[in-house]
């Protein structure tokens, strides 16, 4: 466990509002109870057992991690209840690791078409791994359509897997305005995936679906598990889908001004601090919870060019701000630790163990 | 040091080509060394010591970089005359760290105001310390306009720095048909910071430029020293950029077939190991080099959608495909290690000594 540092570093550097994040998790875990329906946050967010803990005695059943790699560290952290939501190819090095640590955790992986869900059956040995057929709810990316999740879960219960449910991402939740219908999508393509498993008398059991701004739409009456990751950190694009304010914003990246041209500040976190990530309907490379009306309008690998609205006094080189990433998840995975604070004093710090495990 | 391993990881990984790394860093040398330029390639784009002491056997007289730390690396690595290119603000501590650097190598730094000149002069405390003030050519990001270099330069003369020269960063080659007017750029501006300079009877010894795609344009009669970085590598921006062909590619993402949709496959390597950076005028969020017409139409953090051709025939679950990324400096900063090719076969591996240096 490294220490709490006396001081900050210097800039750029990660910190996390202990008392914002210990709400978001409350409120994540409140959400679900209410409605019946069992946690298992997305932990590739933070990737640190620590936080991971918080979720687990707030209330999560288990963890979801997207690679086996994640699943791996984690694992070796304590946690022992892991689904990879992912079609994980089992080529033979990833198999072996798949069934290694199948004997020290109960593990669930996905599949989303025959042939994987042969090849996994085939790979995995025996070994007791739980499966669920992943669906496309309108997202478009992987997971077969609702119809043909029967026959995938046919194909990999002859495999010799057990078949526990269906999931699906809802990502088209990553629009203005989208979360709604990606809610009701999802509740549509996981209600007849369901019946699809049903008919081929395959019971599913697990009904997994969520994502951070699609969560308060989802259908209890369908679903029976969601899986948010960036609840607990919030980030740019969910100030901007609506999906929380900046006061729920737990993770900000600390940057210093180095230069100024006219009412454009130079900061020193760039896409090697912040990432890169900019969906087509953002308005910035990430914003600024002092000056909502800054906008962040380039960005170089050290260099986030910021302008200030023109009523704002353009702040001294040296002054500290605060950047809210665009997306939280990428911001993290380039960074090796975290700086915790409470009342504006670091008292913490935790690595970011995972980080970089994409395997 | 890491000792190479007997076969391949899991996907996604990295892999670098010795052969066309090697031919990269002979034609980079030989283009600054045929003109009469000193090269003094940018660091930040490998992040590796091996990969640095190589570019010093081509014959660049040493290395730039872009933060403190990572200059600290570095310099713990061996590496004696570093130039950190980049407006550096002199917090207390960053200003320690800086002057512990000047006692054990050879260190330049840039400027761009006369406030973080007065500030950087007050902070060194009289360590050897070059000066390179920093002029906007045109990319408008950090820089002085070149007229006022000279205020600049007397500004830090006067705060006991010892000014050397200029340096611009042509960004604005990044864009199609860009590099020979961001290079024609350059030599003004660099010919007009130095004649600034001149008149405040400052010696504008060094006058650096150059970026990989406005290289072959720089005016040797203007310029002394380039610092290109992505040559050794190049990337899929420079493909489309028209810098390099794909046999001039050295570093590679290798990937995993995962899914399929018609003629949509989905590969296991996305933002996390291919980094999300995106320009405007790219095709995709990368390459294929084996199937230069396909394109990646989307990318999630471990989900890129690769859209193939018609004419293709659609790829099984499990084939392995290679990526140029588009923007090699993000992608490299995303991993721990690469692994070092020749001849198809992996001879050694290198470990990302810099990643995640951004303070």
């Amino acid at each position: 466990m490294p220490t709490a540092p006396s001081t900050a570093p210097d800039t750029p550097y990660l910190t996390v509002d202990l008392d914002i994040l210990e709400r978001n998790l409350q409120r994540g875990a409140e959400d679900a109870r209410e409605r019946g329906l069992v946690l298992r946050p997305h932990a590739k967010t933070h990737k640190v057992p620590e936080l991971g803990r918080l979720q687990l005695e707030h209330g999560a059943v288990g963890l979801t991690l997207a690679t086996v790699s994640e699943a791996e560290i984690f694992a070796d952290a304590g946690f022992d209840d892991i689904f990879i939501a992912y079609p994980v190819w089992p080529s033979e090095s990833r198999a072996a690791r798949m069934r290694g640590l199948a004997e020290r955790i109960a593990l669930r992986v996905g599949v989303d078409s025959v042939e994987s869900a042969q090849a996994l059956g085939a790979a995995l040995q025996g070994a007791p791994v739980e499966v669920l057929v992943e669906v496309d709810s309108g997202h478009h990316r992987s997971g077969v359509q609702p119809a043909d999740a029967g026959a995938v879960a046919v194909a990999a219960a002859r495999a010799g897997l057990h078949v526990v449910g269906v999931f699906t991402f809802p990502g088209h939740s990553y629009t203005p305005g989208g979360g709604e219908r990606a809610a009701r999508d999802e509740a549509s393509a996981i209600s007849e995936a369901a019946e699809a498993l049903i008919s081929h008398r395959i019971d599913p059991t697990v009904r997994s679906g969520g994502s951070t701004p699609s969560r308060a739409g989802s259908d209890s009456t369908v679903l029976t598990e969601l899986r948010p990751g960036v609840y607990v950190f919030n980030d740019a694009q969910q100030v901007e889908l609506g999906t929380c304010s900046f006061d729920e914003v737990s993770l900000t990246v600390q940057a210093t001004v180095v230069s100024r041209v006219g009412h454009d500040v130079i900061v020193d976190a760039g896409s090697k601090a912040l990432g890169a990530d900019r969906a087509a309907w953002a308005t910035g490379f990430g914003r600024l919870p002092e000056l909502p009306d800054a906008r962040i309008l380039a960005l170089s690998e050290h260099h986030a060019t910021v302008r200030l609205p023109e009523v704002e006094t353009v702040p001294e080189l040296g002054t500290m701000m605060r950047i809210v990433p665009n997306h939280v998840c990428s911001t993290v995975n380039l960074a090796d630790e975290f700086f915790v604070v409470r009342g504006g004093a670091i008292v913490d710090t935790w690595e970011v163990a995972a980080r970089g495990a994409n395997s």
